[in-house]
Formats: C-alpha cells, structure tokens, sequence
C-alpha cells in the first residue's frame, strides 16, 4: 500500500501547488479524480467526482474498450457508438466491389440485417481494477534479477489473471504502471459477438484522409456504430443467430443543450501509451533512431502497396485497412520528428535527470536506494537498443506467412504445456483471437503484394554486412552474402510456392498440430519457422536476462523520480499504458494556427462545401452536398439551421477542439459535458502537439472530436438512419 | 462647377451621417481627403490631410503608375518599389534558359547591370488633375445624342489632350468619373527609360504561385525595384546610356517604427476598376454571362499554352507572363462568381434601382429629368450586351499576327490625318508604345502556341449557326459552314506560311507605311486585316451611335443616383478608374478565415519552411531557407530576430492584412503608415472578398500586402543587395 499512497500523496499535493494550469494535463485513473475533485468542479464538472471512480456505474459502466480503441454504450440493446476508424478494418472486412460499404457507407435498418465485425473484434467492458503490485513484485520476486525476475512476474501475472478468468466470459490481464512499479488487475467482460450496424460513406467518415489526418481545420464525420450480443443468457459467446444483443448496466445519454466554445467536457477512454517519464537516452534512441527509420521503412511500404495493387479494387480493398494504419502512423511519428526538430527536449530532459541524480546524491540513504539504479538503467536501455536495431529490418522482411507459421508453432510447444504454464500471450485465453486472425488473414492478405514488400526490405537487410545480420534468420531463409534482388526474388518465389499456408484450410489444420508434425512438414513457411525456433528461444532467454534487470532498476528510477517531484511539490498521474483513464478541460480554439491564422473551436458544414473536390480524399458523397446546400437554402429562409444547428457558426458544427489531454487509443472515446452527457467523440489530435505524448505542451496540445450534432444531423440527413435515430431517442 | 459641388455635397454628407463604419470602403480622389479629414485624423493620420491633395508634394509626389500597376520612388536616384508580379514580365523579357533571372533573381550590382524594362514599360508621375467636365461635355455637345456625342465628346478630350501634350515628355489623358457624368484631365510625366534594378528569385516574388494567389495566409515576397531614367537635361527620354537616373521631387522613407495590427494604414496608388454604381442588368450580365464565359475560356486557353509550351523551358519563359495573367483572372472572376452564387447581390441592386425610380417619380421635375434616360438605359445595355455576346469567340479566335495586322493598319489610317484628327488610341503619342510592344512581340509570342489556341476557338466559332457568326470575319478568314478542325488547321497553317509577320524585321518596315501599301500586300495576315477594315469602321460607328445614347442616358442615371444617395444621406466616391486614389483603413486579422479558422494580421518566416515542398509553386529559394533557419537559430540563442523581427510574432513579418478599400491596378502601391512612411506593399485581396468590386464587403474585405521589414530582411539575408540597402539609407 505504500507505493499506493505514494501516488495519493502525488495528487494531494495537486490540490495545494496545483493550479488550473494543470486542469487540461493528465490522463487520470478513475480512482485518481477524487483528488482533484476541486478542479473538476471548479471547471465545471457538474456530476460527484466520485461517481466517476466507480466502474460499475454511470457514466464509467457505459465505457467500453475495442482493444486499440474506445466505445461507448449508448442505448440499452447495446448500441456501441466509436470512431469510424475504429470500424474501418469491420467496413472493409465487409466490403467487396458489389457491396462496397466502405465506399457507400452501411446501415443496417433491423437488427438481422447487423453484419458480423472483423474476425476477432471484440467490445471489453472494464469490471474490476485492483492494485496487485505487491503480489506482482512480491517479496521473494524483489530478490530476483535478470530472466528469474521476469520468469517469476509472468508466474505470478499469469496466476492473477487464471484466478480472475475462472468466471466466464472475462478476460483479465494485469497491466504495469510507472515504468513496472506498480501492477493492476484489469478483469474485464469479454463480448465476442459484435455486429456492425452503421458506418456513414468513407467520403464523410474519413472525410480529409490522410491530408487532413492529424490537422485542423477539419471535418471528418468519424462515427461508426457496433452492437455487442451475448447468448440467451446474457453471457458473451461466439457468433450466433441465436444471441441477443446486450443489455449494458449503463449507457450514455445524449447532450440536452448545445455545446459552445468555453465549455467543460472530459474523455473517458483507454489511451494507449505515453512516454512523459522517459530517461533522455530513451528519447535520443526515438528520435534520432527509431521514428526516422520507422519514417523511413513506412513510406516505403506504402509506395509499394500502391504499386502493386494499383488497378486492381479488391487488392485495394484487402490493404486499405493496412494503408490506413501505416499513413496514420508515418505522419504521426513525422510530425513528432518536426517538433522535436529544434526543440529543447532533450536538453531539458537531461536536466531534469541530473537534477534528479543531484537530489538523490544528497541525501546517503536516498543514494543508498536509488544511485546504482539509476546509472545502471540507461547502459542497459543502451543494449536493448542496439539489439532493437539489429532486428529492424528483419521485422520488415519477414513474409506475412511466415509470421503466422511461427505462431501457430509456438501455440503448438506452448500447448504441450499445463496452461498456467504457458507463456503469456500463448495461452488458453488468446487461442481464439489468435484462431480469428489466422483464418480470417485472406480478407487482408496477398501473396503477390506481400512477396513484393519482403523483396524489398530483404534486398536492404541482405545488404548489410553479415556480421549485423541476424545468422539464424540468413540459414532459415537460405540467404547468403552476395544475393542480388533477382537472387532474393527466386528465394521468395520458391518459398511462397513451396507453401499452403496461403489457403484458410491448409492455415486452420495447423492450429490443432503437436510440434512433431511441423518438424516433419515439408511446407516452406512451416520449415522456415521450424528452422528458426530453437534460436529464437535462446534469444528470448537472453532478452528476459536484460528485461528482467531493465524492470527492476527502471522501476526503482521511477520511485526516485516520484519521490523526487513530489519533494518539489509537482504531481504524478502514470503514463498512459491502454488502460482506463479520465481527462477533462474545455472546448478550445487556438491562438496559434498555421502561420497567419487562428483556429476556432468548432468547423461547420460550410467547410464540407468548401474542401469538397469531389474526388480522392475529399469527396463529400452526393446526397450529403446535397442535404447541405438544401440547409444553407432553408436558413436563407428560416434564419437558422434547425435543431442541430449553432447560431453564432450559422451552420452545424461538424468537428470541434478541445483542452483534452487524449493519445492513440483514446479514439472512439466519449466526450462527455459537465452533466456527463455524451457532446461528441474524441478522434485525434494536432499533428504539432502530438508530441505531447513525450513532452505536454499545454498551449498547443488539442484534441479534436467529432460533434454530436454533426453525427444525428448526418444520419437524419442523409442517411435516413431512422431506426437508430429512434434507439438513441431522438426520433 | 456644380457637378463638383455635388460630389462635395456628397462627401460633407459623410462627415455628417458617416461613421467610422464607413473608415475602410472607399478610393478617395486624392482632392476629397479634406472632407473626410476629420475622420483621418480619428483613425490615426499624423499628416495634414491637406498636404495628400498636392500631387507634387509628400508624400503624394512620390507616387507613380506604371500603367496597370502601382509604384513609388523610394530614393533621390529614381528608384521605384513596385510588386514583383508588376515586374514580372520585365524579369521574363531578360531572362533566358541561360540567365532565367525569374528563377533565380536578379540584381544590379551598380548602375551599369541595370537592364532595360520591357518594351514599352512606363513610369507615369502624375503631375496636375483638372476637373474639365464642362469642357468635355459642353452647352453644345449637351444637346448631341449619338455618334455625333461621342464624336463631340471625342474631339473635346483630344483637343485637351493636345493642348497639355504641349509640353514634351508628358503624357495626358482624360478620364470619366460616374459613368461619363464626369472627366478629369490628368497630366502625367511620362519616363520612357525604365530599368530593372532588383527582383528576388521567383520562389519568394511569386511563392505560393496560383495555388495561394488570393489566398491568406500568404508568404510572397512580391516586391521588386525599377530605377526610372532620364536625358542629362532631366527629360523624359528614350533608353540611352547617356541617360541618369530621374531626381523626383519627392520619394517615400521607410518607416522608422514597427508596423502592429491595429495600426493606420493607407494606400496611395492607381486602381484599375470597380464597379459599385452597376445597374442590375450589367450585374446580371456579368455575373451570368461574361464571367462564366470568361473562366470557360481562360480554362482553356491555360491548359492550351500548357500543352504547347510543354517540356519546352524557352517557350515556357515566353508564355509565362500571359499564363500568369489569365491565371489571375480566371481565379479571380471563379472567386466572384463563388461568392455571387446564393448571394443576394442582384435583388438588392434591383431593389435600389426600384427605390431610385420610385423617388424619382415621386418627384415632377425629377422625374422630367431622369426617368426617361433611367428606362433607357438599361434596354440601350442589353444591345451592347448582345454584341458583346457575338464578339467573344471573335477575339479569342484571332491570330496574335493579325491583331498585330489590324493594329498596323488602323494606325496607317489614321497617321492620314492631323494629329488632333485621329482615333483615340492612335495619335502620335500612342505610337512609340505601339512599336515598342511590336518590336518586342518575339519575346511572349510562338506561331505554333498561338495557332493552337486560335485554331481551338475557331472551331467553337464555327460550330455557331451562320446568323450568330460575323460574316466579314468569315469572309476575311475564308471560313465556312461546316469547316472541321481539320479545314481549320490547314487554313491556319496556309495563313501563318502565308505571312512575314512573325519576324521582328518585317513587323517593323509597317509601321510606317501608308494605307495603300496595305492594300496590294500579299501577305496573309495583311490581306486579312485589310479584308477585315472597312466593315469594321462601319461597326465602330455603328458602336458610337450607342456609346453616346449609352453616355447620356448612363451619366444622367448616376447623376439621379447621386441625387437620390444624398437624399437619404450616403456618400459617394466614384468607381476607380485607373486614376490616381488613397484609401486608408488599418492592419487587421478577421474573425472569419476557412472554416474552423480565424485569420491574425500577419504570417512570418515560418509559414515559408512550412509550405516550402521544394518545388512548383512552393520552391523557396536553398539560400532563403538556410537564412531562415539561421535566424531561428539565432533566435534561440538571443530571443530575438533582429531588427526586422516583431517580438509577438517571435519571427519576422512577411504579409499583413488590412482594411483597405483596393482593386487590381492597385498592384504595387505603397502602404504608408500614419505618418506616410513606406510600411510594405498592397499586392493583392482576398478572394472571398473580391466581390466588393460590386459589392462592398466591409467584414470580409482585406487586402494583403507584403512588410517592408521582409523586403529589407531578404535583400540583407538572401540577396545581399547592399548597395539597394545603403541607397535605401538601410545601412
């Protein structure tokens, strides 16, 4: 309990040094807001801060995770409203050139007309947090280092997480907070049966693209509805016609009065990660390594994606999902690049780590504690980097196939293992998920697009000199110094030719094998992956060796450093780590824009018009540019652009700003106004302030939402969802 | 005098019932400021408002026209500031693929570098302006209608004309203010030896291209400097190298504080046309003709001269100030058409011409005087609007060569008759212009680009019914019923072989040859045009006869107009025309940019880096961008950016926003600062603003000039133009 009430301490020393300076920072746990009860209501909050602890209870029971995005309920059949790019892999998993619903948009008009969601999709809700640090590092763990420490955490995280899963339907993992010094037993119900039931036009749900992505101004209608079912029992269970849809304990209700610039609002969601607390050689390591090469690595990827399935929709359709993620991903990380350019993060980083070095040097027992730790644990970051750059390129290289064979070969030696004992992530509990997405893989997958990009990243890798290659990697492929691309590309040719994995059957057969039937096969990707394992076992050994001494010293820099802010009276919420979090502030435009402007709090239709070209990335579908010079015609007449419109933008909003401190993950996530009613959802953020996710820049960090009133007045509209419009009681 | 009066009755109106409301719209005749001194004063004027009428005094003789363009002398030595896009075509004229000077800049190390402007290039110092309405319209061409009118009319201007060309190097002309209703005669001195001094490379004078032409936020450095020169008695001369540079009377100094938003500003210059005074037919005409028929064929034209002058740089370097010119236009009059649609433009001006019939009618003796030339007017319009219709395809169909011919011809013609006898436009003071832009022909003209684009509007012309064509322009071009593209092209090609036109050397020996040379030439392009004569000269009269019922009946609607405004307490400038006028207003953001967006007052160096791509219309100059990225560094390390840099901004100025009430022909004009110190250049408006050409915007209008503190920050940091600098008294 001590390290809790060290972080209790943080936040109640908030309260008193504390000011609103810090209300729009922060990514809080839902049992932290009872600390800044005072802030949260004087921003406005108007709900008890401590309603908001409880999980069970609104608005927190209505907050759901799609693992990788947020959701919420918001009618009591289980209608989950999230981002449309939270729906965008369930949309393309159903499209096909006849029925092109990522191109036209899909509404279901009745409840058996729901389409199934991507293989393996899933709705978590959130049932039970508790701190299990000190089981987790129990006494005889702290004793430990190296692999014995890691082997010893895993023990007892798998054993929490068995004990936690004994009631059916739930999945529980155990996540780490402050750099793995202190643990959290998440248990969550598991609902695998989810449908989707509405998604606007791609021209309106990712209205802008990748142009737009990560920018302001903006007008993305980035909602998508879900439904979640269970069996006639309530209890989650796999796709059937007989389920019926979920019955949440809570759902959200709708805005009763119009958001406006000024506004309180808060974001309850799962961000995925943050790095604010990262040692400076992490950030060298990011920076001027790893988000260059990933930079680097994706715009080649995505050159070679068009190319090889320029001409051809279905092949366009399979990767569009592919595409998506690595554009998102290729941007953000060179928009971090640009504002790190220049900046004085490193610097500034480094000085507070000789700050924190020079407070714990002055005091003999906190030198005693922390000194060695902290020295030690940047030289052994130091190696973990250097392994990581080895293994870059060998990442890229690997044909998709041969990811998948490694996998269902480690499930089949997992396997041969009592459960418990099974390496986390191999277990009973992940085979399904696992199961979906190697039968599912053809929706995504092509052999000759795939083919194209191993060539590619390997005739990089094979450049290389052979002692920076990876020999256990050269023998399972038979690559050898010298290979010309033509050399590479007959490997390749013979390898996938050598192979059934390509065919969902030949794929599902291997998911039930013993390791004795893939050391006989004959199957390339089978024999490659087979090739690979007993080195890569003894890799993985000496990895947890070093992980297990990262956790222990980087976890020990931690406490130093939380023990040091709070010395200083400055407060700590943990980084992000894909768990349930809250974050509040307000409805905000910028002074700063793009050079020569400001931006306002809220885009309206008006810029629909405006950006519209009617192709490529901006093309508003006709019976939306329709619908809305139809408005502007009627308020020519009318003064005003109905129920959902603003007088003061003289148009209906479409996208707004806010103070909110959100990252990855966060999408799909509920903004909610001080009543705790649902205003909008959360969908990204500015491409100069997404290096808040290392450094918080208050001025210029914004989160972007989609507005409520753009999503009903959408599907009122123009799409004429009628019978959603009735569920959610508007109709 | 009483027609003065009346404009003075009008302006003491303001002082009365205007309102500061009424600060930013309006083009002063530089004898209207004292009227409106008080409100100058309240707006921040530090100069007597008196001293801005005297023409030859400060700051007022320093301003000069280019012809189309605006400019000042900023030194003793005759060195004028003017937009680069004014200078344009004389950077194209001396560039060449082995010194594009567009590309790459261009700068006169000492008097000797200095290049001759293009053929024909100007600057104009207006010396004396008399109001000679009387003169033009007196007691007896009063009782005139018709072609006797204008020719009246006609004659009375050349014998003014005459008369104040007496005096040799000067140039004047009379111009008509209210739709004919009244005429100023304006004395100009004319220099005819003009030099280029310093133009910045093309990515900074046209940066952002025809993408952000129109646009905020802006980043163009659209400025560049001309040296005027005169004989060594200080008379206007043509070029020599005995020649020195002209000593003006007066030229601007910089300003010597720092230019904020909020700030006095006014702009002195020469705008070309507005048209706020139109009646509800010619709004409709233009609006729902002209313009629309005006984008269709700059369209083509634009994409006509991009095909043709294709991987080609030399003919690229020689169409690319026309392809400059119809870009401009045609996003320009895009932009008012955008902005009429869904407006409410026409309704209101018909609602105002109602109002003005009704107290017209309400009223015996008004209505004696101008109901009947009200309900004239408009019907004499839409015969000219006919025509107008007839002839579009006409002047788009013509071969460069034969306008050429024509213009030749016309002036053989007219060179039969005593000067004060001749055509207006083709007296002897006309010709040395003529010849200089036909001499110079070869530098924007290629026979194969122009015949491309007649031979495209050809073919539109004769897919016309016979009736809507013109039958003298059939019969001079041999075209017929039913010519393919085919027929067409051979016709051209045999027209152009048919010629000797192209060549500079055979251009010239026309110039002075005598009518009947014309006639017995076999050259094509001559035959034509003297094919084309004579019923042309039927037309023109035939055009006369309604030029001068349209005169009458049109300045007696304007006189009713500013009657009626009087009556009910509004005030009247008149439409610019091209004649000398101060606007004054103040540096301002505005609350509404793109949607989603405000607009601040001005853009930085920043802006550049961040649209700066590295090529096309976004190409900063390598050495630009190195300087700016050295300042930033600089900045760093001393918190500041110089003596050119604005601490709020935390870089240096590039553009900024004003109020003030500016058109084309405004290009290059000084914006003075309240005490009549150069603070930058007017270049341009905003093309959501564009409509006040009809229809003063006051919320959305701004124009946008270019800071000095970029022009001198670029000259030191880029182009190292010191001896500019120290001529500027800058170092």
């Amino acid at each position: 309990m001590k390290k809790s009430l060290l972080l209790l301490g943080a936040l109640s020393t908030l309260s008193t040094f504390g000011s609103i300076a810090f209300a729009d920072e922060g990514m809080w746990m839902p049992q932290q807001l009872p600390q800044i009860a005072k802030q949260l209501k004087a921003d406005g909050l108007q709900l008890d801060p401590n309603t908001l602890t409880k999980l069970t209870e609104f608005p927190m029971g209505a907050i759901v995770s799609l693992g990788g995005c947020s959701a919420s309920f918001v009618s009591p059949q289980g209608l989950v409203i999230t981002n449309h790019h939270c729906a965008y892999s369930s949309v393309s998993h159903n499209s096909s050139p006849e029925h092109n619903y990522l191109a036209n948009g899909f509404l279901a008009k009745t409840l058996s007309d729901e389409l199934p969601a991507s293989p393996g999709f899933r709705v978590f809700v959130t049932t039970d947090v508790n701190n299990v640090s000190s089981k987790v590092i129990s006494s005889s763990v702290a004793k430990l280092n190296g692999k014995k420490r890691v082997d010893a955490i895993e023990k007892n995280q798998k054993d929490l997480v068995a004990a936690c899963e004994k009631e059916a339907g739930t999945r529980c993992n155990v996540a780490s907070y402050y750099g793995g010094l202190e643990f959290y037993l998440i248990k969550q119900l598991e609902i695998r049966d989810v449908r989707l039931v509405h998604a606007p036009a791609e021209g309106v749900g990712k209205f802008g693209g990748d142009t737009d992505n990560w920018m302001w101004p903006r007008h993305t209608g980035d909602y998508s509805f879900f439904r979640a079912y269970v069996n006639k029992d309530g209890k989650p269970a796999d796709f059937s016609k007989d389920n019926v849809p979920y019955v949440p304990k809570h759902y959200l209700r709708l805005a009763s009065q119009a958001l406006k610039e000024g506004d309180f609002v808060m974001v309850t969601g799962y961000p995925g990660r943050t790095n604010r607390h990262r040692l400076p050689s992490e950030i060298e390591q990011t920076f001027n390594w790893s988000y260059p090469a990933f930079v680097k690595a994706s715009g080649e990827q995505l050159a070679i994606i068009a190319q090889a399935t320029s001409g051809n929709e279905d092949l366009k359709l399979k990767y569009a999902s592919a595409v998506a993620s690595v554009n998102n991903y290729y941007k953000n990380r060179q928009g971090m690049l640009d504002s790190y350019a220049g900046s004085d993060i490193l610097p500034r980083k480094e000085k507070q780590l000789a700050d924190l070095k020079t407070w714990v040097n002055a005091d003999p027992k906190r030198k005693q504690e922390y000194a060695h730790d902290i020295d030690q644990v940047e030289q052994l970051m130091a190696e973990r980097d250097a392994q990581a750059k080895k293994d870059f390129l060998i990442s890229y290289s690997t044909p998709r196939l041969l990811t998948v064979a490694k996998g269902m070969l480690r499930f089949s030696h997992e396997s041969e293992k009592a459960d418990i004992d099974r390496k986390i992530g191999y277990q009973e509990h992940d085979m399904a998920r696992f199961r979906a997405s190697t039968e599912g893989l053809d929706r995504s997958y092509d052999a000759n697009v795939d083919q194209a990009l191993a060539l590619h990243f390997l005739t990089q890798y094979i450049a290389q000199p052979k002692d920076q290659r990876n020999a256990n990697f050269d023998a399972a492929l038979n690559l050898h110094d010298g290979m010309t691309e033509t050399d590479l590309k007959t490997m390749l040719t013979n390898l996938y030719a050598s192979s059934k994995l390509g065919t969902k059957e030949a794929r599902v057969t291997w998911l039930d094998k013993k390791p004795a039937d893939f050391n006989s096969s004959d199957d390339g990707f089978i024999k490659a992956a087979v090739a690979l394992y007993d080195e890569n076992m003894k890799r993985e050994d000496r990895d947890n060796e070093l992980a297990g001494k990262i956790q222990q010293t980087y976890a020990n820099y931690m406490k130093a450093k939380i023990a040091y802010m709070n010395s200083i009276g400055q407060a700590i919420y943990p980084d992000a780590n894909s768990t349930l979090r809250v974050t509040f502030g307000k409805v905000a435009g910028r002074e700063q824009g793009a050079d020569g402007t400001s931006w306002t709090a809220f885009t309206s239709l008006r810029g629909i018009l405006a950006k519209n070209t009617g192709s490529g990335e901006f093309n508003a579908p006709t019976a939306q540019l329709t619908a809305i010079k139809e408005a502007n015609q009627e308020a020519l007449k009318t003064g005003n652009f109905g129920k959902y419109g603003d007088a003061k933008l003289n148009s209906v909003p479409v996208n707004f700003l806010a103070t909110l401190d959100i990252t990855g993950g966060n999408s799909g996530s509920a903004a909610l106004n001080a009543k705790g009613e649902l205003v909008g959802l959360a969908f990204d953020g500015t491409l100069d302030s997404i290096i808040s996710d290392w450094d918080y820049n208050k001025t210029k960090s914004r989160s972007i939402q989609v507005d409520l009133r753009y999503i009903l007045w959408e599907m009122t509209n123009v799409d004429h969802a009628d019978n959603l419009l009735k569920e959610l009681k508007v109709k």
